[in-house]
């Protein structure tokens, strides 16, 4: 089957053998499959992965249950051992021993099939289309922000970076109902946001004024949280929703002055982002800049670097 | 008077004119004061703070206030507005038009007198001796640890470095009952702390086990956050209690990968601090390795540096 895999620096779309899947798995055929800044830093030499990449996905179930047999899935990445102590405390997504999907000791979703453990998948509802389904991951991971900091009406918040994630945790936030702002680099992300209701500044505009009760850092870039760190009142709280592979080379002692709590987010509930998908919550449409087919691949991830575009999505099997 | 004033990067003994109290300040002669890592950070330019430095101190209030005259006083370094948005909302250390002793805006304790608020004073029990009295406000600074988590016995928790704010952060620690280690570079400190019934290890002893529900990083140096972090179990806490000039050129994914808490931590309750030295749940003694003259006060400065020094004080009047 065809797989992008990542190996020492350099990525390539290569044939690679068809997974088999083990007690307990199914075997998913990827429909389509979303380019995330992870996978770029991947490539770039974040977390030490080599093999095939890719986490966000809708595919069908195609072998491996009976009870799934045909579905259309989506799956939560992270794959967990339910024994160790992570586990057992009700932390399984920090599971010791646990495998990730393209990211951590586990050949991801740029190929025409993957394993994945069943517990992991949900079913996609049929008013659900591919196009949406395919942001449950990253949109999961933006729901993890309500789950870690208290947003009332009153709270002022500032998503800083409009980016792939930005958009999201924007529109995640605005459910709240609270004193919004997202701001970026991005005319075109920016009136996409703007459109949706949602207050928005260009990055240079924006005076850094210490008055913001909470930052949502998802630059995915080192001057992100200087900037969060200048925006954010006493007390405030920032949270750091990407990674990135370059140091913060930050003077962090404003975290110090201010007591600001910084609180470092990764996965979040994909039944929350599914159900908010199906009840058309949060809007997606208009995030996709361009989809082209796997065989592309290599020339997909080109174009995600580039900032004028949102997602890019490859189409894997219709 | 007698004044130790940094200006641009120069720190001198100099003679300056004796302060006058304003409406609702009273004049202290300074009895004893105590060198903090602080004071060095703003002589390498930390804060870019010109002026007389200084702010640990226990004083005789000499003017300004009937009440006070004559008794021997601490006092909260923080000089609040009473008005802004932050004092109104009970963050008055956070106030925006805040003045700190020493620190920012108004001079410092190591002088012969300074002015401070009435209402910052707190009068020093009799039982409580000058050469305790001295540590009320590093020891405020140690319980504003115990306001910001959540600490039982059954938390695992790590104290990074054991120099002057370590020790006392180490023994604030430790009146929770919690499975507390502490950690530093320095023999002479750890075996302070060994007396005290606090497990100790040396720093480069330690596996740095995902273990630590809780971290505390207190040295002071842009190292520990990087220690910290490989110490604290996912979604565990690390509280930030000291600042440095240094930039922290640190790669900051594990905050995000293992979702940790990163609390940024300062000043502290004063009345808590100089509670526990009156009722000797706090044991200072032997944490004062020398005593010099104000009149000495730059080779005391230089002596601070020293690895195998813990608190140096500055004798001014008796």
């Amino acid at each position: 089957m065809r797989a992008v895999v990542v190996h020492a620096g350099n990525v390539a779309l290569q044939d690679v053998p068809q997974p088999i899947p083990a007690e307990g798995e199914v075997l998913v055929q990827i429909r389509l499959a979303g380019i995330c800044s992870t996978d770029l830093e991947i490539i770039r030499g974040y977390a030490g992965f080599n093999g095939t990449i890719g986490h966000e996905f809708v595919g069908t179930v195609n072998g491996g249950s009976a009870k799934l047999a045909g579905k259309r899935v989506v799956g939560e990445i992270n794959c967990v051992c339910g024994k160790c102590d992570m586990c057992s405390s009700g932390l399984s997504s920090h599971c010791r021993r646990r495998t990730v999907l393209g990211i951590q000791g586990r050949p991801g979703c740029f190929a025409d099939y993957i394993t994945l453990p069943e517990k992991n998948c949900l079913i996609v509802p049929d008013t659900v289309t591919d196009e949406e389904a395919v942001f449950t991951e990253p949109l999961a991971a933006a729901f993890q922000v309500l789950r870690q900091s208290k947003i009332e009406k009153r709270t002022q918040v500032a998503v800083i970076g409009t980016g792939r994630l930005g958009i999201l945790v924007a529109q995640v936030l605005a459910t709240t109902g609270c004193k919004l702002i997202a701001i970026g680099r991005n005319e075109r992300t920016l009136a996409l946001l703007d459109r949706r209701g949602i207050r928005t500044a260009l990055a240079g505009d924006t005076q850094l004024k210490q008055d913001f009760d909470l930052a949502v850092d998802c630059t995915g870039h080192p001057d992100g949280l200087r900037i969060a760190m200048g925006m954010v009142r006493p007390r405030g709280t920032i949270v750091m929703k990407t990674t990135c592979k370059a140091d913060h080379a930050a003077d962090l002692t404003p975290i110090v002055v201010n007591e600001i709590s910084l609180l470092g987010s990764r996965c979040g509930p994909f039944n929350e982002a599914l159900n908010a998908l199906a009840r058309k919550a949060v809007d997606v449409s208009g995030m996709v800049t361009r989809t082209l087919p796997i065989a592309d691949a290599i020339a997909a991830l080109k174009l995600a670097e580039q900032p004028d575009q949102i997602k890019i999505l490859l189409k894997v099997a219709s």
